[in-house]
C-alpha cells in the first residue's frame, strides 16, 4: 500500500518536473532528467536522512522506471495537460499529499519521534519540488512570495499521520485519505488564492 | 557545552534566514521555512557526511524548536533588527563562528583526520548559508564577488580547533573563544571591507 | 587504477569550477571554493547514496589536495586556458567521462544492480557540475536549453561499463577507454552542435 502511495507520488512529481522542463524549452533529455530529479529527489533525501542507503530510488528499479514513464507521458501529452489551468502545480500538489504521508510513515517506521517524523514527512514532500525549481532557476514554490498555502497542508497531513500512529490507529487507508485531503486543500488554496499572512509590520 | 554552541549557532543562523525571507517579502510560512533550512542545513549536511543518521536536527527536537523560535523572534522584531546595519550578515557571521567550531569538534570526535575535520568544519559553517542564498536566489555570500572575507575566518577557526585538538590542548572554553574570534574577524572584515585578491592577471 | 581515474576527474572538474569562478570575477577564495565543490561534489553525493561515509573526499586528503591544486593551476594559467575555445566545457567533459566510469564501477563494486549502478554513475558524473552551475547562478549545463548532448554520452558510458561488468569482461583499461570515448563524444557534440530533439509538438 505504501509502495503504491510512494510510486504514485513519484509519477505525479515526475509529471510536474517534465512540465517545468517543457515550459523552459528543455530538450527530451532535459525533460527526462528534470522529471527524474523531481520524482526521486524528495525520497532520496528522506532515505539519506534515515540512513537507509542506498535509497529506495536506487535499490528498486521501479522508481526510476515510473519516473521515466512520467517524463514520456508528459512529453507526449503536454498539449492536453496544458489545457488544465495550473496543471504543473496540481500535479505537484498530488505529489505533496502522497509524499507527506509516505515520508512520515517511513520515518515513524524507522523509530523516529513524532516531531522528527513530521519534519521528515514535510521534507520528503517538498524536497523534489525545491530541487526542480532550483535547477530550473525559479523561486521555489515552497517559499515564493504571494504563493498559496503549500507547506501548511503538507504539515497538517504529516501531523495527522503522526497523531494517528501514536494512537495506534494508523491504517494505510487513513494515509490515502490524508493524501487526498492534503491535495484537496492545496488545490483549493490555489483556486481561492488562500495565502499566509506576512511578517508583522508596524 | 558543544550542544550550547550548536544550538546558539542554530538560533543565529535561523535569524539570518528569517531576515532574508522578510527582505524578499515571504509570508510567515516562508519565513519559518527559510529560517529552519538555514539553521539546520549545515548541521544536517555535517551529520550525513559523518554517517551519523538520523542527523541531530531530526534526532533532537530542541534543534527544530530553536530554529522556529528564531523565526518567531525575527518576524516580530525585524523592524528593530533592521536598524543595525548589515544585521543579516552579522547574525550569519555569528553562526559561521559557532558552526566552524562545532563542526570541526564533532568531526574530530568521530575520528576524522585533522585535514578532513577542518574541511567538514568549514562545510558545516557555510552549508546553511549557501542553502539560504540558493533558495532565495541570491549569489551565495560564500562566493559572492566583492564580498568581504567569509570562508577565511571560518577556515582559520577550524584549523585552530584541529591544532589544539591534536596537541591535546582543546577545551570547550577554547572553542567558545575561537567562535568569538571568527565572528569578530568576519564582522571587522565587513566593516573595513577586507577582501581577498582576485586571480592573477597579466 | 580507479583511484587514478577518480583523481584525474577531480582535477579536471576542479579546473572547470575555477574557470567558472574566474569568469564571474570571484576572488581567489571563491575560486578555490567553487573548484573544490565542483571537483568533490559528484563523488560526495555518490558516497552518501552508497552509505560509504565519510565520503572518500573526506577520508582521503589527496582528494582535497588535488582539488586545491586545480584551483591554483587555473588561477595562474587562466589566460592561456582561455585561448582554447569553450575551455570550461572541455574540462567539464573530461570530468564527465572519468566520473561516469568511476561512479558506475564503485556502485557495482558495492553490489548495486546494473540499472541502479548506471543511474548512480550518471549522478556522479553530473553532480559536481550541477552544484557549480547552481552556486554560480547559471542554468545547469545538464538541462540547459539548446545545450549539446551532455547526459547522453555519460549514460552510454555508464551502460557500457555495467554491461561489461555483468559479462565479467570489465577491466580498468576498458574503463579508461570508455572515459575517453565519453569525453570525445561530448567534445564532438559541442563542436558539431549535436542536440537532442525537444518535446513532441502538434
Amino acid at each position: 500500500m505504501h509502495t503504491a502511495l510512494d510510486l504514485t507520488g513519484v509519477f505525479v512529481f515526475g509529471i510536474s518536473g517534465a512540465l517545468m522542463a517543457i515550459r523552459h524549452d528543455f530538450d527530451i533529455v532535459g525533460i527526462a532528467i528534470l522529471a527524474v530529479i523531481t520524482a526521486l529527489g524528495g525520497g532520496i533525501l528522506r532515505d539519506l536522512i534515515l540512513g537507509d542507503t542506498p535509497p529506495l530510488a536506487f535499490a528498486e528499479w521501479k522508481y526510476l522506471a515510473v519516473a521515466l514513464a512520467s517524463a514520456a507521458v508528459a512529453a507526449v501529452a503536454h498539449p492536453e495537460l496544458g489545457r488544465i489551468p495550473r496543471t504543473l502545480l496540481l500535479f505537484d500538489a498530488a505529489g505533496l499529499g502522497l509524499f507527506c504521508v509516505a515520508g512520515t510513515v517511513k520515518a515513524l517506521d524507522f523509530g523516529l519521534a513524532p516531531i522528527a517524523a513530521v519534519l521528515l514527512g514535510v521534507t520528503t514532500a517538498v524536497g523534489g519540488g525545491v530541487a526542480r525549481d532550483v535547477i530550473a532557476r525559479q523561486t521555489p514554490e515552497l517559499v515564493r512570495r504571494d504563493s498559496e498555502l503549500y507547506a501548511v497542508p503538507a504539515l497538517a497531513g504529516a501531523i495527522g499521520v503522526a497523531v494517528a500512529w501514536e494512537l495506534e490507529a494508523y491504517e494505510p487507508l487513513f494515509g490515502a485519505i490524508v493524501s487526498v485531503a492534503v491535495f484537496g486543500t492545496r488545490a483549493l488554496a490555489l483556486h481561492r488564492h488562500w495565502r499566509a499572512p506576512t511578517a508583522f509590520r508596524r
